[in-house]
This record gives C-alpha cells, structure tokens and sequence, in this order.
C-alpha cells in the first residue's frame, strides 16, 4: 500500500494516546504519528498499544530545539534528543522529526533560557549542524532517522532557523541519507518558489523521509501557531505540490497534522472523518496520477 | 552623504502628507518616503511641498498587485500602476515600490475581486513577470525604476507571491537595472538562509534600489501585517544585514516603514526621536563600518 493518510495526534490535542489510537483504528487508518508527551507509560507501552490496534507509527514528534549556545543548554539538548532517538526506535518507527530550534533571543517565548541579545541567525544554524553531527551516530545505532523539518519562515526567530526545504538538504547533506532525512509539510514551504525542484532534489538524494499536509488559513490565527487549517480550507495548492512528492519518489504514509483552535477542540471522530475526506478529494489523487506516471 | 535615515509614511498613518513632511524636517531628516494615499493634492503639489521644506524623496509605496488573472483585472492594474509610474517621476524620485499582488484565491482577504478556487502560485507568479514586462517601457520612459519588494512568505497568499530576493532578481533579469530593481526590508527577508549572498547579488547586478528597516517582534501582531517593530524591539540581527548592504555598493538613503498598532499611534515625535536613535546605535555604525572596507 502507498499513500496511506495517518493521524498525527497535533490534530487531536485533547485525546489521550490510547483515546487517539482507537479513534484512528475506528477511522479506518492504518497509521498514527505520535507527539512524545503522549508516551506517559513509556515508549514500550505505547508501542504495545499501537500495535494491538493493527496501527503503525508513522512518525515521533519530536526532536530538536539545537540551538542553544551554553554548554549547559547544549548538554541538556543532547540528553533530550537521544531520549527521543530511544523512543522513536522503541516505538517501531523509523522516523524522528527535529524541528531544530530558534535564536537564543527568542527562547524566552517558548519558556525556555537564552541569551536575550544573541539575534546571530547564521551562528544559531551553525550549531544546529554541530549538535546534529554529534546525534547522527546514536541516531544511526538505534536504525532512527533525523528528520529535519523546514518551518514557516515566520517561526524562524522562535522555534526554527530551518526555513527552506533546500536548506534542510544542505543541512543534512554531511550524513547518510539513512540517518538524516527532510518532511514536506505543506503549511510550512507552499510559499517557496524554489520548492518542486527542492521536493526533486530530496527524492534523488533518498532523504524524503515524510509529506504531511495542512493548509495556510487566513487570516494568521492569534497564536500564529495555530493558523493551519484543514485540507482545502485555506490557500495551499494541494495538487502540485502531492504531484511533486510522489514524483520524488515519495509512497510512505501521510500525516495530518492541524494546529487550530476549532478544529483541535472539536469531536475527534468528525476531524477524522473530514481529514479522510478531504484527502480523497485534495490529495491522494495527485499522489495517485503521479505515481503512475513513474 | 551616505546612508540617509528616511521616514516611511507608512510608521506615522495618522499624519496628513503637510504634517509628515513637518515633523521629518524638524527632526533633522533629509528624506522622507511617500504612500500613494497621501497624495490628496497630487504628485505636484506634494513635490512642492517635500522640496519647500528641504526634503527628497526616497521613494513611493506603491505599485504592484499584478496577479489578477481576469483580463478586467488586468487591464486595471496596468491602469492604476502607470499613474503610480507618473505619480513618482513627478515627484522626483527614481523609485518605485512593487508590492506584487498575491493569489486570486486570497484576493478577497484584501477587499479585491478573484477567483476563490486559483491557488496556483506558480501561474500567479507567471502572471507578475508578464505584468512587469508591460510596465517596464512606460517606467524607463518616465525614468522610474520599478523597485520589487520581497514580502515575508506570511504574506504569500494575500499579497505577494514573491517571498525572496533572489527570486525578485530572477523576476527583475530580463529588464535593465535602470528600470527594474530591488528593495532589501529586514522584516521580511532576515530569516532567509541565501540572504547575504542574494545581497551581494543585487549588488553586482546593479539593482539595489533600497533599504528599510524594522524588526520582527514576536508573537506575531493579531493584525499579522502591524508585527512590525521599531529596531531593536524584536529579533533582526541589524549589524551582519546591513554590513551586506554596504558591501553590495548601496549607499542611498535608509527608510524606517514600521506597521505596528503602538507606534502608529503615539506622538510622531517620540517615533522620530526613537528611530534616529535607534537607527544610529544598530544600524549606520554598521553601514559605515563595511563602507570604509569597499
């Protein structure tokens, strides 16, 4: 099977795992992507869990948040993410996304510590690469790929300095395409005028490692994060940017993944069943025709 | 001189066009930059006006919104971009700022007419070269030089589908840089991974037109165009963008446009005397240091 859509539980904030995971069974899906504060009994547990319902993890968000500049915040940085590497392997998943952090200037928005001074965009994405060299190798022990995701470049001061799909390969071009690999998620790079030879340029290097898809709504929600939308609700062109993926070479499953007060509080069963029909109707069609074409 | 600090009308909204030239000439400024509305009286009486208290004009905001893809709308655009084109040599400024329209889809958001279904950004883009091309010959003729804005790709949708400056330098190439150029604004190009070297480019390919400045403060403004902030409010690293200005060549004056609900509003003395501070303590140090290196 190819192209099977998968709830990432970013969508379904209020559920907990085991609420997530019979709602996706009843949907039908065969796939479920998993935030890592859902994993309370532990990653065993949850593995366990998923699998007792007939569903695969189609990824583990997330890893990341690099950027620190002490030794402290880096250390600490590390411990986390080989956790999360632990987890992900122990969840069956190959997949770790990393969204990769922002400028120590802005950690305060997110809770975090950091220099409120230190705005040095192009040294912060230089120790993203340092601290991604250093989790490559336990990345690569526990057969765990690094998945670098580009955010919204209105997300680069706080939560990510990875902006571009091309800059995530270049990112990860250093290290083997099984330990490093890029996700196209729609709201974050629809924009780029460079994507389609971007979404290209990862399939030949064997590093597109996920698609998930949302839309870009209008008008930007008042927490900015929260301004994706459900397929077709918003400006996405869905049908070029599927087309390009599959003609990547892309056939893994694809995650929704909403951040959006309406829809994140709504019944879960009626997300579901719109995501699902939304995807037949936006999205795996283009999948689809491309493939054939390939 | 070099590196003249400008206000953009668009930092004091509140101000008539007689009131926003007395306060840029009380506070010692040189330059002040123009928005189309506020020329009630027309371009004349407005140069007149701008000249008598000793000022010039860096440049008028704006032309643009070329995306239509209705021949109606079209033809309008061309229309209302000529009278800019002749509003600007009137007032004696070379430079012309191109806000260049976004998807028809989004077209409603800004209160216009379009096509709810085109999200085709690709053809959207299409369309602006295809615009530009028709416009460049009645700008050369009236020597305004069409100058491309790069908005931040959270605007793509609603009102530019040019996102970077090195794509307004593949959509400026076919045209002479006496009549097609670039703005660099740090709001919304700080966060792009090839920005120094897409300065340098400008640079070498003579078209450089122009240079402001604001911050990006977090969390994004509820109105997303008003996240403007006044420099050092947010998370723009001043120094290393406008080193690479300076290194490219530009030497032309530095306007100051900040959308931002607090600033808009308050004594347009306070925001002068702010933004002459400001631009003295982050930015021209910065300017002038790289300066005396080329």
């Amino acid at each position: 099977m190819s192209f099977e859509l998968s709830l990432n539980t970013g969508t379904t904030p209020n559920l907990t795992l085991e609420e997530a995971i019979r709602h996706t069974a009843e949907a039908g899906l065969s796939h479920i992507g998993l935030w890592r504060h859902l994993l309370v009994d532990g990653a065993e547990a949850a593995a366990k869990a998923v699998s007792a319902a007939g569903l695969s993890v189609s990824s583990l968000c997330r890893g990341g948040f690099l950027t620190a500049s002490d030794a402290a915040g880096q250390a600490a940085a590390l411990t986390e993410n080989r956790r999360a590497i632990e987890e992900a392997a122990a969840l069956g998943t190959g997949e770790l996304i990393m969204v990769v952090g922002g400028l120590p200037a802005a950690a305060h928005v997110l809770g975090g510590a950091g220099d409120r001074g230190d705005k040095d965009v192009t040294a912060a994405r230089g120790r993203v690469a340092d601290r991604l060299a250093e989790l490559v190798p336990y990345a690569a022990e526990h057969r765990v790929r690094l998945v670098l995701e580009a955010l919204h470049p209105m997300y680069a001061a706080d939560r990510a300095v990875l902006s571009t799909l091309d800059q995530a390969l270049d990112l990860a071009a250093p290290h083997p395409a099984s330990a490093v690999g890029v996700v196209v998620d729609t709201f974050h790079v629809w924009w780029d005028p460079s994507l389609s030879r971007a979404i290209a340029r990862a399939g030949t290097e064997g590093r597109l490692a996920g698609y998930q898809v949302c839309d870009f709504n209008l008008p930007i929600a008042n927490d900015a994060l929260k301004s994706r939308g459900m397929m077709g609700d918003g400006y996405v062109d869905f049908a070029s940017i599927s087309r390009a993926v599959a003609e990547a070479g892309y056939t893994g499953p694809v995650e929704v993944e909403i951040f959006n007060e309406d829809i994140n509080n709504q019944d879960a069963a009626i997300t579901l069943q719109t995501m699902k029909e939304r995807y037949a109707q936006l999205v795996l069609p283009s999948l689809q025709g491309a493939g054939s074409l390939v």
